[in-house]
């Protein structure tokens, strides 16, 4: 007979979002105990596969405040203030992000990690490592593990991931809607190591990007002076994964697309036809709970694809969410608190999704296109002027904490405004556009967007 | 250690697309086992929940016949040549499916379904009752069992319906696309039963709807002299299931909205209030196959809302085509036949999805609408004059067999061009319409319409 244990709050989940969880309902003190599928990543290494890379904003910056846990984590971070964009005559241009004071974070996936695995133990959590979800009973309120130990819980949190082992049982209950769908493209991750003077090879306070309108690298910078680049590109068809399987092939991929980055990365063909290839998910599910106890948090919840930097953002925002509402509602085990949550924060997850989306047409279509510079610009200038009528769409997903949906509606209609400012009063081929039309179009237009004091 | 046993080809599921699946295999000279859940209909009575009336139109007939099972499924057959509308006042108005020899069958679901694993165990087919499939080893080719047997394959086939076991494990694998989506109604089936005399309560060669805007009852006939009712209902709402829990609620709710059937139906209360409420699930996936070796088909594979009556047909034309397909390619073991089928097909599984959903507003709404109404019969006038030039929607679906993504495109363009005859030369109060405008702008629009040479 296998160990029965008794958890109050039992969470599926060891990564950054359960983790961060556990820290904070301990600050509750509450019982928390966490099981992670995974060996203990502060002892043994973990195997790649997964993005190394991340960027932590204001969203996640605040959920680490609310934990305490800031702190800890400021010293990583490595600020990027703009995208620099690689054109294939590895010519550069530029596009903040927002003002000159405000930046998005490079963090590595796997020291953020083990911080919140260290925080949380500290914090009084006590944590399972190899410790695989295999079966859930609802009714009886117990979780298996592929150990044989079972958990007892008064209310568990998936905070398992995109392949979350507690949804794959949700889809099998009734009235349960779900999907998830693929991208055509999939990713790979390619090493930049620093110079041998251990300095960056590129400018550290930018993210890269190597636009080519159907695919894409991208770099972030890391504290050993390395840089991790990714490609997206498509699994199949003529410029695809497929055709870049040989040494050959990669060398002159890299060679006709980012011949730029040839100089920094000696094994550049070797990486590009050899390093793991993954691919790139969507989850959409509602409900987020199982009746009163079981609530899905995180990619669990909402995998999205990484396009917009908010995967692990959004994720910690459910976390402080859930943790406010629980305060302000009489506490974690107030009665409807998890399905009023689930209903409350659902629609932003779905939006998050559709932003992430979107965000990757941007990135590596858009960012090289003039229209699209020039519309940027017009928006930039009309902004500074008037910065409580215009925030940008990237302003509100990044750097403020306004619901995702509101930042995905203010973005439709945004992009209604300035298709019109663009027909009416830009040229396009010069650069230049009719102030006092374009300024009255957006006067008009932003009236339709909502109020600036919504961003907090 | 639990016997372990070997199968050319296992089918999951012996529900109706199953075992004639079996049937046609059986013909072909191959190996089948089947494996199902549930325990022999033929000797335990199987509890409710499921619709027990379907409704057999060509498509499923012609899969039938090519199984060489038609002649034993004939004689049950009731044919039904038109809708019958009843209004909150009782009062009737009709509506023909076809032309007056084209009709849809109601069929017992459990008769057809033991019919057809009589067939596959007298072709020779073997059949497991009682063997829920639990896992599945892909690389192995290897299905465990609950009961602990374990069934080696060549082939899979998951035919094991909307829940299907197999699709539960192909969501785990990578790049497998999924959707379940529920509607936010529900359905209860009510007995009628026959007169004293055993004949029947109202005419047996037509389907009954009530429509009554978001929600609707139907009635199909059975071979008894019965009738299935079957109410679609929001689960929640102002009118809903859960505002008909009490005898009195459902007493008021079949006087308020369906008083004609109260004299038909004497525990008409107690039947609204009590049976079953279950709900309605649209599933679409891609692939439908994984690698060589395993394919889903009917509702494993494209599990659709009941409202155009083509579940069972489209899972048998799966199984039709399936087999033409092997014959036409060298076949069932030729290399590429399932990852081709399923790229071929899959458009169909989600076109048939779209055009169920969208039935089920043309049933509980529009066929109490004059516009709707002055549309159809302008429609058969047209159609009546040009036989070759305008097929409708319905003829498509229901007496056709083009490709059911063929008949979802013409109704979108039938429905750009009735928009117009109806805004530009049609007076719904009066029902009356200019035929010489209208028939001009349909000539031009039905240039537009796949060519009727497609219907065979």
């Amino acid at each position: 007979m296998q160990p029965r244990h008794t958890a109050q709050v039992l969470i599926a989940g060891g990564g950054l979002v359960g983790s961060l969880l556990a820290v904070m309902l301990r600050r509750r003190g509450l019982q928390v105990t966490v099981l992670e599928r995974r060996p203990d990543m502060r002892k043994v290494p973990i195997p790649a596969g997964r993005s190394i890379n991340l960027a932590l904003s204001d969203r996640g910056i605040r959920a680490l405040k609310a934990a305490g846990v800031f702190e800890q984590v400021a010293p990583l971070l490595l600020p990027m203030y703009r995208r620099t964009m690689h054109d294939r005559q590895g010519r550069l241009s530029y596009q903040p992000y927002g003002r000159p004071d405000q930046c998005i974070n490079s963090v590595g996936r796997g020291t953020l990690n083990k911080i919140l695995l260290n925080q949380a133990e500290k914090a009084g959590a006590q944590i399972y490592f190899n410790c695989r979800v295999t079966g859930l009973d609802p009714a009886q309120k117990v979780i298996f593990t592929e150990t044989g130990e079972t958990f007892h819980y008064e209310k568990l949190l998936a905070c398992d991931g995109a392949f979350s082992a507690i949804r794959l049982y949700l889809i099998t209950t009734d009235r349960f809607n779900y999907s998830q769908s693929y991208l055509e493209h999939g990713y790979c991750e390619i090493h930049m190591p620093p110079n041998p003077d251990g300095s960056w090879r590129l400018a550290h306070d930018t993210l890269h990007i190597w636009p080519r309108k159907s695919f894409m690298l991208i770099a972030l910078p890391n504290p050993d002076g390395s840089f991790t680049c990714t490609l997206f590109l498509p699994f199949e068809g003529d410029i695809s994964f497929q055709k870049i399987s040989t040494l050959q092939e990669a060398e002159q991929f890299v060679k006709t697309w980012f011949p730029d980055i040839i100089p920094h990365i000696s094994d550049y063909a070797q990486q590009f036809a050899t390093n793991i290839r993954s691919s790139l998910m969507t989850v959409r599910c509602s409900p987020w709970n199982l009746g009163e106890d079981i609530l899905l948090l995180g990619d669990a919840a909402h995998a999205i694809v990484p396009f917009y930097g908010q995967g692990m953002n959004a994720g910690f925002e459910d976390v402080r969410l859930l943790c406010e509402w629980a305060d302000k509602q009489g506490g974690f085990f107030t009665k409807g608190l998890f399905p009023r949550f689930a209903q409350f924060r659902q629609p932003d997850g779905h939006a998050i999704a559709d932003l992430a989306l979107k965000n990757f047409v941007e990135m590596r279509d858009l960012t090289a296109d003039p229209a699209f510079l020039l519309r940027k610009q017009i928006e930039a200038w009309f902004s500074e002027k008037y910065p409580h009528l215009w925030i940008p769409q990237y302003t509100l997903v990044t750097f403020s904490h306004v619901p995702y949906r509101v930042a995905l509606e203010a973005g439709r209609i945004q992009d209604e405004i300035m298709e019109r400012v663009l027909r009416e009063t830009a040229d396009i081929a010069t650069g230049s556009w009719d102030h006092a039309r374009a300024e009255a179009l957006m006067l008009e237009g932003s009236k339709r967007l909502p109020a600036a004091d919504l961003v907090v």
